[in-house]
């Protein structure tokens, strides 16, 4: 699931700000970056290019999610993906990370445990993180749960024991960012993100529209934090029958700077239907309408068609100072 | 997978030992039971009763076998079935236990984790039981591998924990047995698991035939102690175009007394297919075939054929005074 707090609004507002990130804005003062130098250009494109990332979330999480997902990577217009450390299925996807050292993948850091026949806990010894457990023993149901009772201290300790437990499978992190949102519920779970972010030299999933609602986040920013234009996720107010005119049209709105499409593809087989039972946005149905539009032909056309150019994460990465490794 | 060590030599036997519970033979020094009484009389039956209990194992490790064995539970040919607790699916077969209460389910308790795709930690925080987890922080993939490493105590720990959490979704257990065999592995840990049935009044998978291989295992049982005649379990030598023949001969064969069948029950649907990728011996094909013998009519003939009687593991419970709860 995606951030739904931000991103409800998101996608009402799609507004066409210039392409800056704010590091380079920062940055500009030391003299390090002309402070007209725009995010596509740093990246080595024209200075209007229309950059998109193609981003399938929740890796790892079922077997369905792990078999579309490589399919629709397979077909280049899924460029991105993030994977879920604490869920069963990390072995899989971390098997194909192993053998796909070119694939984009980052960590879909996670502290939610969302459905409700099919579950998990953290990685860290529960003693350690208490306070990210409900009741059940497993990860909290949602985001606003999760960020009402956790300590930050054990949620913070949680996300670095992904990535190192990620490291450990041999999965080289091209970019962080946090599963339904949680580490966006608050300022002090954002400044965790970042600061693990920083450390690790990673980029993660933040757009200059957060700043409306998110007021805080200005303020944490430093000059090697990247922040991408624009975020595009589809929600429950479209029906099924509407899903390629909303992305088509999303498409055609997409301004010069680098946007990021968050889907969510599985299949809508039996294992995704039981995950997903009693919830059907984000559910099995709707992961599959994902997958068939970006592995179709038509999603082809609407990139070449609005000019649109396909990225990475490992790109913008990059510009931390990430070597490709 | 089902108790290898055990089973193999068993298939091999089914020896026809006229059917007394060890507990019997010792009661009837206190003269509350005729030592001459046999178990299918203890339970209500005439003497020379052939009861079979059928018994699907791995509840909660998968959709797949979840979904498959409920609807073998509603053919009412498998009689039986077992939860493992530590699974992610544990959720889902523990809301078709609340709302099934005359299921006949007990726990499959888990020590290992056999798949290399799909795998599950401890029900208990990581720390209080480190020698139960191999490196990647996950169960042992085998139950050798398990029981060199583990500490009998943390292993104990760990199963009550197991009984503690299912009673917490409102699993009612009929009996425990042990995943793979791991609790047969040496005398400490069968010790432990008969202590920890004893304490909860529940029968455990025990069979006569275990005797001639486990033979500390006279020594350890108590006057209320249940031990059936004889497990029948398909083995990796038989062919899959043998599957039918191998079970109906396997039922022609059953003597009077009590005796369970152990099965593997799940559809081989792409779930499965991935859980068990590198693995077809207990795999998702062979536990179709298990699904499809079992939920067939030439399995409900050849009982009738063979006069044999089902019955489930809460009949046996209630000689261990358990109320049917």
């Amino acid at each position: 699931m995606p951030l739904k707090i931000f991103v409800i609004m998101i996608t009402a507002m799609i507004v066409a700000v210039p392409s800056l990130s704010f590091g380079q804005a920062r940055s500009s003062i030391s003299g390090l970056q002309p402070a007209t130098k725009t995010l596509p250009e740093r990246l080595g494109y024209p200075p209007d290019a229309k950059l998109l990332i193609v981003h399938g979330d929740d890796l790892g999480m079922a077997h369905s999610v792990d078999a579309a997902s490589i399919k629709a990577f397979e077909s280049g217009l899924v460029t991105s993906g993030s994977i879920m450390v604490p869920c069963p299925w990390l072995p899989e996807i971390a098997a194909y990370a192993r053998s796909h050292p070119e694939a984009d993948l980052g960590l879909h850091l996670t502290l939610t445990s969302e459905w409700t026949s099919y579950r998990w806990g953290p990685v860290l010894s529960k003693d350690r993180v208490a306070s990210l457990l409900d009741k059940s023993g497993y990860l909290y149901l949602t985001e606003t749960e999760a960020a009402a009772h956790l300590d930050v201290k054990e949620a913070e300790a949680e996300i670095r024991a992904q990535i190192e437990r990620a490291r450990a499978f041999g999965i080289q992190p091209t970019h962080l960012d946090s599963h339904m949102g949680t580490l966006y519920q608050s300022k002090a779970l954002f400044e965790a993100l970042l600061r693990v972010a920083r450390e690790n030299k990673l980029p993660t999933r933040m757009s200059r529209e957060f700043f409306a609602s998110a007021q805080f986040l200005p303020s944490l920013l430093g000059p090697t934090d990247v922040v991408i234009d624009r975020i595009i996720s589809i929600e429950p107010n479209v029906p099924p029958e509407s899903w390629s005119k909303f992305y088509t049209d999303a498409i055609k709105s997409i301004q010069p700077g680098v946007t990021e499409m968050i889907v969510h593809i599985a299949y809508d087989d039996e294992e995704m239907r039981a995950a997903t039972i009693d919830h059907p946005n984000w559910g099995a149905g709707w992961r599959q309408r994902d997958f068939q539009f970006f592995t179709s032909d038509a999603f082809r056309r609407s990139l070449q068609e609005n000019n649109v150019k396909l990225i990475t994460w490992r790109e913008v990465a990059r510009l931390l100072g990430k070597s490709d490794d």
